[in-house]
């Protein structure tokens, strides 16, 4: 295992000091219990948005905290669900009277806590709502799941949520945002390599020389299938189509019921994509695999949209939701409404995304 | 190799052209010759600051074009110099009427095409120069450099020079000016793993499973010394050591004597650092190596820094100036006065960097 680091126990404290250090402005720190929340939070009056996973996925979510996106996020160790106290610590931290909303990847462990940290906050008088962003198409019921796993949707819904706190939104109004923006995005990834979590030492899975994983999760979790190694527009192609031929309209999610105040089973119904849609393409690096190859991807997708009468408008491309130092990419296509795409606009600073300020 | 790629002899074409579709707003592309430039360049009564190098270190220098910093960049084939026509044509779209000045990084292939460019420049009556920096303690004399090589400071002399030029300073004063940030600025590397360049399907060199190179070449050509692995903290320690022990104070590189119109070697003198100076710390991936592991040797670094009372006032970390898909990190200390700390603030809006709009 060639890593810079040093025990891989102390590799998620180490790391954050590091960026606690770097981004004095924007970040601070808390452990025990460990969350990285705005250096000038709380803001009174706004809703604040948390979110949180296992580390590994950098700079997913640490490297989203700031003005206009996250208030503060939750950081596991490495590919493992951080624990409600984190998450309740981190509201209590953030909250700033209008409510907390809660951004979850459906992953059990973290769909758990999760819930249980709204149900912790709520009995201390914090008004918090939680959303599950599931966008994967690749696979349903995974390894870690039940129903399609979030990804690259997450990085999308927490900068346009982000925005609308901002904007003083309610926090009603920022749920049914989030909700519409899990159900226009769409994400699907491709491995090259493995990644080799520190505190394991050995790759997570294996690949041939030759063979790549499709439908790859962002811990290693098995995909839709593994196929020979073929040229970059091809898996651009293979990845573009999986997504766009998504007929996965309905899904079921978690949400807390404010007037029964109890957990239901919400009913989501998406709709078909058509020509003269508009999107924001994100071309996501798993961590290993340098921007230059992400922006030939980006090129066949470009082509592929075009064609097909999807009009990018736009994009972000790098390593947002990384998986280590795993070799691959994956592709985002999210719907965009006016609204979306005003909030996507809207000023954001943090230590990974920064524009307008 | 595995890669996100189509045919080797196509993968700078197809990545560039994945640019120019992913940022109409910033750059366009011209091919044959290839150089990328401001979209609204040229921009009139302003200095045009351009660079070039291999491909293969994504995002530089490409992704530095844009208000604020570059006004093109003339990509060459992988780790192959770009050539002068590339570079006359480049400084032909910018030229704004103010002068040209080149950013070189010192390798033999890049300085004397560059030099071959000025030439030809100037002989169509573009004012231009060119500036070397040369800022690598690691090697004098490596592979491809007489005297040492350019690395991480390039990144930090186009921003500051970038800005220079957006408030209208002369070509004089900014060819002063990054001189000044290249004799200001310290380098050094450090390889993990080795890079597989397209065209030649293997890895460029070969470490052992225990091996890491000390200061490691942006193209892997060999560094100091190959020792075995050791933790993060160490490795920090010992690239920050190498980089506050230099004493190459004294350097020389060629640059245009405008007023004998020849070249000429000028004489280049540091002067040691000391407690109370003030830095901007640049973290630099090689490209595979995720940012976690990049925020693990910043803290160290800061921590260093500290003890020997070299004050660290602004950072950037990341994959900036890389070398494929190798795994390591550079570390670069600039030591900042007054003036380039306030160009290095200035708004800037590339693809791959971006503030203050």
């Amino acid at each position: 295992m060639k890593k810079l680091i040093n025990r891989p126990e102390d590799f998620v404290k180490e790391s954050l000091t590091g960026m606690a250090t770097a981004y004095t402005d924007i970040i601070k720190v808390n452990f025990e219990p460990t969350f990285v929340y705005r250096a000038d939070a709380p803001i009174q009056g706004q809703v604040a948005i948390i979110s949180g996973g296992g580390s590994g996925h950098e700079p997913m979510h640490a490297g989203f905290v700031g003005l206009g996106m996250l208030s503060a996020a939750c950081p596991g160790q490495v590919f493992t669900s951080p624990t409600p106290d984190q998450m309740l610590a981190a509201a209590e931290q953030v909250n700033g009277g209008a409510g907390i909303l809660y951004i979850v990847k459906n992953y059990s462990g973290d769909v758990m806590n999760f819930e249980m940290a709204t149900e912790l906050a709520r009995s201390e008088g914090i008004r918090t709502l939680s959303i599950i962003i599931d966008d994967d198409v690749a696979v349903k019921d995974s390894l870690y799941t039940q129903g399609r796993r979030g990804v690259g949707t997450t990085v999308l819904a927490e900068k346009i949520c982000g925005a609308a706190a901002a904007q003083n939104y309610s926090l009603r109004e920022i749920a049914n945002l989030c909700r519409r923006v899990n159900l226009q995005g769409r994400s699907v990834g491709v491995a090259l390599t493995s990644c080799t979590v520190p505190a394991k030492g050995t790759p997570t899975f294996a690949l041939g020389e030759d063979q790549i994983e499709l439908g790859i999760g962002i811990h290693g979790e098995p995909g839709i299938e593994r196929v020979s190694l073929r040229s970059g527009d091809e898996i651009t192609e293979i990845l573009w189509r999986t997504l766009i031929e998504d007929t996965d309209y309905h899904r079921t999610v978690r949400e807390w019921d404010e007037r029964k105040e109890e957990w239901v089973d919400v009913q989501l119904l998406n709709k078909p994509w058509e020509k003269g849609d508009r999107f924001l393409a994100f071309v996501n690096s798993m961590g290993g695999t340098p921007i230059s190859e992400l922006y030939l991807v980006y090129r066949k997708l470009a082509e592929l949209c075009q064609m097909e009468g999807l009009q990018i408008v736009r994009n972000i491309i790098g390593p947002y939701m990384t998986s280590l130092e795993m070799q691959g990419c994956s592709i985002t296509l999210l719907k965009l409404d006016e609204e979306m795409l005003r909030l996507w606009d809207a000023p954001v600073k943090t230590a990974s995304l920064r524009w307008g300020v």
